[in-house]
């Protein structure tokens, strides 16, 4: 089959890749000093007090005394102060604020070191409770104005919700408290006064919301009720929290629609899916599979759940992007939300059809782990709120007072062209040298640099330094007369590189399974699978617990967070392979007899 | 005095009207009638079904069987239900669904059923908690954005922090601990394991925030620091909740800020305050008072405390508005927050001066209080989410199907006409009756309605009927040809008209007051008193003291959730009465020997 065969060259790849960490991680060690010596020495030759700077390290010696505000490590202080993560405590020293982890060596490490060191977030006294900085919140903010534009020009509207619920209201649903149960968090004391009734805090609002439906929703003019609310939810029990991808409070939105018929619902349950899909590809350059969850996996109480999955390549793991459920008449029925059948004048009563769906800042963590790269964050434009940065370069010992200020008049000229085209342009005039910017605004990871120096005022252009591709390959000019419409086009060009990169991946890593045997080892070389499946629950647990690492010289290396789990199904893509099932196709785990219902995306998975 | 004569008619008024709370209240019901019966009779006359419909009743009998979606009592249910107030519950039978309490007769219960009548919150099975239904939501998005686009023009940036902080966290800051302690909601366990520590749901976000700046301040050059976030915060103890003003969860902005000087960090005291000022004023049509607060009233831990007060008529009763504090060096202090002084190159260090400035949902609350009458919500044409509804008229039993669709498409051209000068317009095409109609628009606020039958298509005009102005005195027309700026102009007109309204009230009812004889009749009057003050702690106990109410025969209607309560100072307003202070003058509470420092506005509060 030519898919197998293409399968196995990109197994032999990745596993070759996999085998020899060290040989490849030395290779890219390599490049990226290489890369960073060219910019070094670009950037302080002009300066003529660092002239002969040839490594990274020296650009980075030369922090003013007091340093730049954003990439500091704690100060030892009284109070109690945001604890950094372990990764980056042990490994950086405090002349060292580059990240300085591998992205393929310590994924995990490196996650972390690129959130702190680019201002995404901070640490909190409490685990698995995170500072959103303003960098991160913004993009946070770009995705709210994108997405509620959108769901209120089909009539949703936003609303307030209590954070609390009683005991008595999270109970009425039980497939749905099951669900939640563990992760509740009790709030039972103000103050220092037990209180007489513990209360809880919402890890989602559909029993908090839904009594009031109740209330509210009386005829079928009533319908269809659409709310959201933007708001945070707590998860409490878990083991391994990790910033924006599982958190103990997050940020989300969650929509909660009532319909008069079924077709109604699932109108929207798609239409919000496509959506979130958006979110991804067309904000976050990351591309996502449509799909609807298996039972096994779908929405605690639903009638069925619709979802986007991401791919992360350095862990080939899968992970949900976001999931609009389908509800049914199930909660209708718990809740009593009712209508009178519009159809029959005999008073009949339907139970509404619910949807409910939600999308987290989780997006932006699957972001950060996509595009971002050993020298730290890369932003798609479209989201940044900062999407160029302009740093005077070639101001020497030599260059008079006037010079220099010429120089910063022309650079205010500049920003002032592209902010008059819409572009979010700032310029950093401060005293640090060229270099030290340098490293700053691209762990930053501003979209594009412009450089304008004596050469580039001269010449009338600028020089333009693409952070998608760092070193001498994203090199380029574009002419002063053309600045607006030039800085435009290589914004666009930049969102669609790096949507097309991480999509060439995703698709590279995507693979159809069709003999038993292949599918552990597909898995191992950072693989998702799909195969043809009979979607019940005891086989996918099967598929799960066969295809756990158990094998103590497997030398893999380990992702630290799952370093022996087994896969589970991330979705039912709606997009099946063109040649569908042929006829009798048998479910692939060797230990079911069902016969294969649908190809099934499986995976190691967040 | 000319004032103190004033201020004697204006109390022989308000005490006249406060010893017959009945016959002033039968007036005002005998006139709400008159104008209900004006209203039912023209808009059920064309329809031929209801023309003797006389009085308010018969209009609110005709709902189809199935009834509005909006204003229903909650059914008897299993689900735990959103409970009502006791007010509405008690007074409302099924059939009745306009507001039954009178604001004058019973001011709270008059707030709980405009507020669930007109849709801007439910009540839920926890006591101060409340929904925020879009009515009311989509006035706090508009707040939020008004407010959030001043913010940002002088470089806040938005963020987000965790809504849990540690004991430890909280306790470091003595004084402010103290001023919260009590209100603090505690989580204690997550499902059915107690956690290791106890973890605190912040009640503001000083201390959790703090520790943060310390770390990622180094440098003057990373001041100002300005941060803010959009959040809910939880303050748990108090005895009375009521929707908006004391919740236990509440919506709010709390800015965050650190400056180089203290002049810095004044003049954005200042600017934030004035932008408070700005949501009341421009946005709420509500008159606020500008002022300082106390030492006794101020910000737990700050210096200062800045401030802008409003004024409820009805209960003569002062409320907070917003605060913007000046936290000085003390926060700073306790967090180590630090930078090396600019002036000293010895290595010296210096405290950074902080403020910190936060305004609630409360505003909503304040809004409705001033301008809501008896019929329901009057909201302020610059927040109302529908600032026109347009209501077909004229339907008869005579009336073709061909008419009537004529008249719907003309209908649906006002609206676009409308629409595109940027009103936010909607018709009310349904099947109910037009008494049922003004009805449900009048409880729901909306500031302007058109009415458009068979006269006014042949006329070319619309009659516009004034949601602020019931009644004839609220009639008008106005021609089709100058539709969009005529109802662009109505809406400027309505807007200033509700806050010159409020304004005179306000006005007329801030007394200067000489003679502590004359302090406790003019509260009583309902009046804040305007008195020389020696502004300090031991003396303002005092006036509190001697204000509160203690005599059992004094029949002023009684204010339910503050019978007997003593006059706070609400400001030191910045701007003083004209003729200042005479030298000499003594503080006005008779056991006080101390100067007057200030004039200080007085008053029982919320």
């Amino acid at each position: 089959m030519a898919d197998a065969a293409a399968e196995k060259t990109g197994a032999m790849d990745i596993n070759a890749d996999a085998k020899e960490p060290s040989k490849s991680a030395l290779k890219k060690i390599a490049k990226q000093q290489k890369l960073a010596e060219e910019k070094a020495a670009k950037a302080s030759k002009p300066k003529g007090d660092s002239s002969s700077a040839s490594n990274l390290k020296a650009a980075q010696k030369k922090p003013p005394a007091q340093g730049a505000a954003a990439s500091k490590e704690p100060k030892a202080q009284g109070a109690a102060a945001g604890k950094e993560p372990k990764a980056q405590g042990a490994a950086a020293g405090k002349e060292l604020k580059a990240v300085n982890v591998l992205k393929e060596a310590d994924f995990a490490g490196w996650y972390a070191q690129v959130l702190t060191k680019g201002c995404f977030i901070s640490y909190t006294d409490i685990s698995g409770c995170y500072v959103y900085r303003p960098a991160s919140y913004a993009i946070w903010e770009e995705i709210t104005r994108w997405f509620d534009t959108r769901i209120k020009s089909i009539g949703v509207k936003n609303c307030y919700f209590p954070m609390f619920a009683t005991k008595e209201q999270l109970e009425i649903e039980k497939d749905h408290v099951e669900g939640f149960a563990a992760e509740v968090a009790w709030v039972t004391k103000s103050g220092n006064t037990p209180l007489e009734k513990e209360i809880a805090i919402r890890p989602t609002s559909e029993t908090v919301m839904y009594p009031h439906y109740a209330n509210w929703i009386r005829s079928h003019r009533d319908l269809p009720l659409r709310l959201n609310q933007w708001n945070s939810v707590v998860r409490w029990e878990f083991k391994h929290p990790q910033p924006f991808l599982r958190t103990r409070e997050f940020l989300w939105q969650e929509g909660h629609t009532a319909h008069l018929t079924k077709a109604g619902a699932e109108e929207e349950v798609l239409q919000i899916l496509e959506w979130y899909a958006g979110v991804y590809e067309q904000l976050l350059a990351v591309p996502v599979v449509r799909g609807r969850k298996t039972d096994k996996e779908k929405f605690a109480g639903g009638e069925y759940t619709t979802t986007v999955e991401g791919y992360i390549p350095e862990t080939g793991r899968g992970i949900q992007g976001g999931t609009s459920h389908c509800l049914g008449q199930n909660f209708s029925k718990m809740f009593n939300i009712v209508v009178e059948d519009p159809a029959n004048k005999e008073g009949a009563k339907l139970n509404v059809w619910q949807n409910s769906w939600g999308l987290s800042t989780r997006t932006i963590g699957v972001m950060v782990m996509i595009h971002g790269d050993n020298l730290g964050l890369v932003l798609p434009p479209r989201v940044a709120e900062i999407q160029v940065v302009i740093v005077p370069v070639g101001i020497t010992a030599k260059t008079t007072e006037e010079e220099r200020s010429m120089l910063h008049k022309e650079v205010d000229g500049l920003e002032e062209i592209l902010k008059a085209v819409g572009i979010r342009v700032m310029s950093d005039k401060s005293e640090y040298s060229p270099g030290w910017k340098f490293n700053e605004w691209e762990q930053k990871g501003v979209p594009l640099r412009l450089e304008f120096g004596p050469g580039e005022s001269k010449g009338h252009y600028v020089t333009t330094s693409r952070r998608d591709i760092p070193g001498k390959d994203g090199k380029g000019q574009v002419a002063i007369t053309e600045l607006g419409t030039g800085v435009e086009k290589l914004l666009s060009t930049i969102q669609k590189d790096l949507y097309d990169r991480a999509d060439q991946k995703f698709k590279e890593h995507t693979k159809k399974i069709t003999a038993w045997a292949d599918f552990v080892p597909s898995l191992n070389a950072k693989n998702v699978n799909l195969i043809p499946h009979c979607l019940t629950e005891p086989c996918e647990d099967k598929v799960k617990d066969l295809s756990a690492r158990r094998e103590q010289d497997d030398n893999t290396p380990q992702d630290e967070k799952a370093p022996s789990m087994g896969a589970k199904s991330l979705c039912i893509p709606f997009e099946q392979p063109e040649e569908g099932l042929a006829e009798g196709t048998k479910c692939l785990n060797p230990e079911c007899d069902r016969m294969a219902v649908k190809w099934c995306l499986f995976g190691r998975s967040y």
